[in-house]
């Protein structure tokens, strides 16, 4: 496969064939292209060049392309749809990506785009999904799925399979259920091509089944997936019947996700944000953890004023101060990020007070190698023993404590139910930059006796 | 499917039945136990403890658990097993799997254990994978797949299959291949059920099948997949003969990986390290940028010292340094993960200079929305206004330099090659420190017109 590279050009002769409504040209260019690529190259035309191809390709191609698009374009393309139009749409698309199309549409339509569609088993599925809760396995389950009953044998099974697979695009497992519908076992493809015609479902299915309930988080479902290696997972209701399942391509945008969230908390961003965001959109992700950090930063200077006594004599201090806060930041975040991610994986093992220990050595360890490398600079530059040695000794309590503090914080909030990747980044920093340089002046003013 | 809970009571359990040689009840216990979870278990062991379950373990779920197990416990195992037992641990995993573990051996065993291999097409199939590149799509691949030949009819191809399959964990694909080998389409599970006996392969196998050479890069392997949410992906050799196949759940854990070293680098942390690591392994990993930042503040330092002149009336503006430098260094993070996120995605649109000139936009909206908040509170703290708008103003030249570097950096690392990921986390904040600084000084000077 030679993998398809978006250029310049070539968007430009789409846009040009747009443009001169050069449809057939249109259709014959983009016929070979996956719909993920076709989504791509509509990401990069306006709403009304994106519409006109959205309207001139067949459904069961724009269908794909528009669960791929940039939210906001897809909803500027879905005002621009007839209500037939998007019921189309919707007929071709798996139910539970119909379902997410269908919860974006303005509340007044949701009802007649319903009632256009054709299939009318698909479109209780598509009614069925919007109950649940985005953020849940519900929200991102499917409803299609091969089921056989117990009772039946291999060929009856077979045949069934035949009808049902029609509309499942791939099939993972046979899920085995009894006659009311509870989930009681599975049945791989390979088994069923293994086994004889007339063998009895209940004599060859498996009956130890992996399954998730409805109001599962999905971080959870992705664990439990990934643990397990599994790459669809059956979804049963409160009783235990058999209501959906959630397949692997799913799990991997909610890993992704996750994940994304997690680097941009760290980084001081709430979640949310892309790169082509506008700047409004961006200083409102951005601007809250400044405004924490300028906080931080007006904390730490009033704390510099109270020891203003000291600048006469030692101005020294004063220019450590960057120093200081940028090392209770670093660790800070260092010793936070490896806790955030140790919570994340389920990996973190023995008990708190361990853990801080641990910390609290490691950082011991670091902070004498580095007070040392400080202390003999500072000592050549300004041949001053006494001062050097103070600001050395500080540093080394300034890293035990920002170790303690990136240790702690993320385990108590993780404790409380919050999330601890909030306590990763400005937060960590902010906070450490006023505990460090607290504790610096006061261990520099007991050594230096002022 | 109660979600399986690893107690420390239970850990006792098995290190009691372990003391006391209770090898059945060992056995009966863990039999309904997951060999992921059997793996967590003996994570929780040590070394003698964990060599005697998997001694005990039947080898069809400890080669699972060993695949599982942290690779400093495995390597142990390993040592304490005699060739003939990795032997058979081995024909009993995939190839992909037993090729990991091979490649783990010490060299001058390695041809003993394969050689106890009584499977030789298995053997031989492990021999082969270990020719690639660990980080590269053959590196990944398992030989595991079922092909058949485009000659064949729907019959023929199904007994083959059956006798195929019988080494396949997980049927994803009919690949179809010429007489050369040649990858030349698939066939899914679903078409073979739904086609004809007689009909011929030729006739109703795709012949658009995506692909990727043996060599490509894993990370890209990941974007292939997850961009057009394959299951699983063929690999070919130079000349496009059919060498194995990729499947999802090794790409989940490819992802996994990658996000993790993204994320510990933004936190100042080289790759590869987890909370229960050593102290000595976490100080590697972390003081290299701990040393970094202690130098960013030693160059502050100097720069201060240079502006010593201006502390005997001005020895407010030395107390926002660590202000400065806390805001220079968070615009910079900030900026650079949404760029660093931006390449990882693949979704950076436009020209680099309306990149920059789109951050240096937001720079100033934020820079003056901070500016107006810190000048308003050091008015009223110092009542010095001149100073208060001194300080304001070069804070709004520091946020846009930094917002500049940390949306250049990245683009430039990248353009040259490097991982763009560096750039994030301690590197940015240092260099961010000391222009921050600079330029605060520089400017404080201009204006108060010292």
């Amino acid at each position: 496969m030679t993998p398809f590279k978006l250029t310049d050009e070539f968007i430009a002769e789409i846009e040009q064939l747009i443009e001169t409504h050069k449809d057939a040209a249109l259709k014959r260019l983009l016929e070979e292209v996956h719909y993920a690529d076709v989504a791509e190259i509509i990401d990069e035309l306006n709403e009304d060049k994106a519409t006109y191809l959205i309207k001139l390709l067949d459904s069961d191609k724009t269908s794909d392309v528009l669960t791929e698009l940039d939210d906001d374009l897809r909803e500027a393309i879905l005002n621009n749809l007839s209500v037939k139009e998007i019921a189309e749409e919707l007929e071709e698309l798996d139910t539970d990506d119909a379902a997410d199309i269908v919860a974006e549409l303005p509340d007044e339509i949701v009802q007649e785009v319903i009632a256009e569609i054709e299939d009318k088993e698909h479109a209780k599925d598509i009614v069925d999904l919007l109950r649940y809760d985005e953020d849940s396995a519900g929200g991102l389950m499917a409803k299609e799925l091969v089921k056989v009953k117990a009772t039946w044998n291999v060929l009856a099974c077979v045949k069934e399979m035949r009808a049902q697979a029609e509309n499942v695009t791939r099939v993972h497992s046979i899920y085995v259920v009894d006659d009311e519908d509870i989930l009681i076992g599975r049945l791989s493809l390979k088994d069923l091509l293994t086994a004889s015609n007339t063998a009895q479902i209940k004599d060859v299915y498996i009956r130890n089944v992996d399954s998730v309930k409805v109001n599962e988080d999905p971080e959870e479902v992705a664990k439990i997936m990934s643990k397990y290696d599994l790459e669809a997972i059956p979804v049963i209701d409160e009783i235990g019947r058999l209501v959906g399942r959630i397949t692997i391509d799913d799990i991997v945008d909610v890993i992704k996700e996750e994940a994304e969230k997690d680097y941009q908390l760290a980084a001081g961003i709430s979640q949310d944000v892309e790169a082509d965001d506008s700047v409004w959109e961006l200083t409102r992700a951005r601007l809250p953890w400044l405004i924490l950090g300028l906080f931080g930063g007006l904390g730490a200077a009033a704390i510099m004023g109270n020891f203003e006594e000291m600048i006469s004599k030692h101005a020294i201090l004063f220019f450590f101060t960057p120093l200081i806060a940028a090392m209770a930041g670093n660790v800070g975040v260092q010793s936070s990020a490896i806790i955030v991610q140790g919570l994340a994986n389920d990996d973190l093992k023995g008990s708190v007070g361990n853990r801080l220990l641990k910390e609290m050595l490691l950082a011991l360890l670091n902070g004498l190698i580095l007070a040392a490398i400080l202390l003999l600079f500072t000592w050549f530059w300004k041949g001053a023993f006494l001062t050097a040695l103070a600001i050395s000794v500080s540093l080394i309590a300034v890293i035990i404590v920002a170790g303690f503090i990136g240790t702690f914080t993320p385990l108590f909030l993780h404790k409380r139910g919050i999330d601890p990747a909030i306590a990763t980044g400005p937060f960590i920093t902010t906070s450490n930059d006023i505990f460090g340089i607290l504790i610096y002046f006061w261990i520099a003013k007991l050594i230096l006796g002022i």
